[in-house]
């Protein structure tokens, strides 16, 4: 055990990162050698920057992290990547190695960068949001919750068809351009939409198809009834019974 | 290097921290000063709670944690919201500030609470569930993998209208609700729907749509054909390549 | 306090674990005692290993984690499951207990092992996947980013109906079969569908309904009007402003 008991004692920041003035750097936080962190950024409780990449080019190259930057609890960002100044971050994002980044730069929680990206400046990024590896992204593009950009034209192979995302455009929630996918400047892509081929620039692309009522709850049925109330009120502690059944009648009354 | 240093051995749990009676903390856990922790709670490993807020009126409030609850692994909660006892949550959960919730409250493993909402007692969600700022939540929903609360009506803007979803209501696989929706007592949207407007009580909304076999694999071409084994095995440790190759043939036959 | 720092200062490697050879173990990593792990690992930063379970049979019984395994930072596993040799894991992965798995097992970033599931050889996950409790998930199967298996007929309710997926299938993005598919040996799954029933080998299953432009942007309006350049300026930095300006005039003479 005391082998691992040194490995866990190591210092957590390396003395050969190159840490810029006025950094605040979080509790539980590691930093690798390879990371040169700007002036005035913040790194956020138990992240880790710089992590090893096995992939070349990228490999035992530095990280960058310009300055004015915010990275917030629990990232992951490998080595071998460059961010301009004023990087925001949410919680929990995760970006590989190899991508360029320009200024401003917003990721939200739980977004994953696959690496050797490209992406302009002032690009927003909401939560859930997966990038593709090799993607290209232009300037002020906003991609909203649960967009993914794939890269793969027939799953599994070894082709790489990334996406291409012009300036200004706007990807709404579970947006999933397919592999190749080049959209055009400004042009809006509604919620769930999964575009493929040529997107002209300016335009709004959406199926239009709407939800509608299609039946009764006393109609679905599976061996039980709705509304579920009925069938897993046991799945509440007993203080809780009679409003469920209450509900229960309620929401009966009213089908 | 020596201020970095001393800033990561500052104390994890601020001594202003109010903490009951009874309450188990993990591991690497960070605990700010503007928290409130009931008595009989459990704080998972690697979590931050009291995270510090930058938005008004809830900046510099504080985080009140119920009795009874648990929070597992790797969660966030800022400060500024108040959660009634038995709070339940999965790992890796963000919640942001301004959030009140009632008793009861279970999020499940990577969800996400946008802040400034209300929800009801006994509510459910899911894993990867996005409760986007503002939203109103009833008593006993459920809200089911990768829902997303949305509230701008035409992203990006400054317009903020939330989603409501009244008691009892039952959000399946994926349903995003449009910005504005109010979701009625009791009704059921089936997976992956996108709902908008007002849906009455007691309902059950889907577009039925089914998916239907279009083609044999043979005729998925992208320069390569399907069956995949037969253009991927290299991406497999060599022990493995006999099995996939009789899987190819099996599946070729069968088609 | 001292009863939380005394807490906090206990061992994060239980000595009773059982470690192999060669093991690498970052920082910050928590193993509790109910932990086997084979020679040539490595154990992200931030990981926790052997959460303990609530769940009978799994409760208090081992987790085995293979020869020559790769687990990322940010992971969460339970005690109470078997991984052959050479699994790998993204950054922020979470498995629950009673998984058993076969060699070669990969799950991508962010992605939710749900429990009770028994998984092949050389299965590969992408991001994002929610493995619903109880699935059965053959060898050298492809799940892409997002996809669910479900498991609940007619949530919420007691009912458990799991998803079946033969050797050698492809879930493509977002794919989320209902309760109780069972997917034929080898069949593509294409983007974001929702498949129920028996879906037999070797095909290819599709709605295949594609976006099309609905509108242009001048007539997309709720109070505001698009290209969103015109109305959200103030989003951004002051010197970014001339920026979009200029682009908003690109994209609106565009239309």
């Amino acid at each position: 055990m005391n082998e691992h008991h040194s490995t866990l004692l190591a210092p957590m920041i390396d003395p050969q990162a190159k840490i810029g003035n006025n950094v605040r750097i979080g509790y539980a936080v590691r930093i690798y050698a390879n990371v040169e962190i700007g002036d005035d950024c913040q790194i956020g409780d138990m992240s880790v920057i710089g992590w090893p990449s096995s992939k070349q080019p990228f490999k035992d190259r530095p990280v960058h992290i310009g300055a004015g930057s915010i990275i917030r609890s629990h990232a992951v960002i490998y080595e071998g990547s460059a961010f301009g100044p004023n990087l925001e971050t949410g919680h929990h994002v995760i970006i590989r190695e190899g991508t360029k980044a320009g200024t401003n730069l917003r990721i939200g929680n739980h977004s994953d960068i696959e690496g050797d990206c490209e992406i302009g400046d002032y690009v927003r990024c909401h939560g859930y949001v997966h990038i593709g590896r090799g993607s290209r992204i232009g300037h002020f593009v906003w991609l909203f919750s649960l967009v993914t950009l794939t890269n793969d034209p027939l799953p599994p192979s070894f082709l790489h068809v990334p996406v291409t995302v012009g300036d200004g455009a706007v990807l709404a929630v579970g947006v999933t351009p397919m592999p190749g996918t080049v959209i055009g400047k400004g042009s809006f892509i509604a919620a769930g939409e999964h575009p493929s081929g040529n997107i002209p620039p300016g335009r709004v692309f959406a199926r239009g198809a709407v939800s509608v009522p299609i039946t009764r709850l006393a109609n679905l049925q599976y061996g039980i009834q709705h509304p579920w109330m009925n069938h897993f009120i046991e799945a509440y502690p007993p203080e809780a019974h009679n409003r469920i059944r209450a509900l229960a009648a309620e929401i009966s009354g009213k089908q």
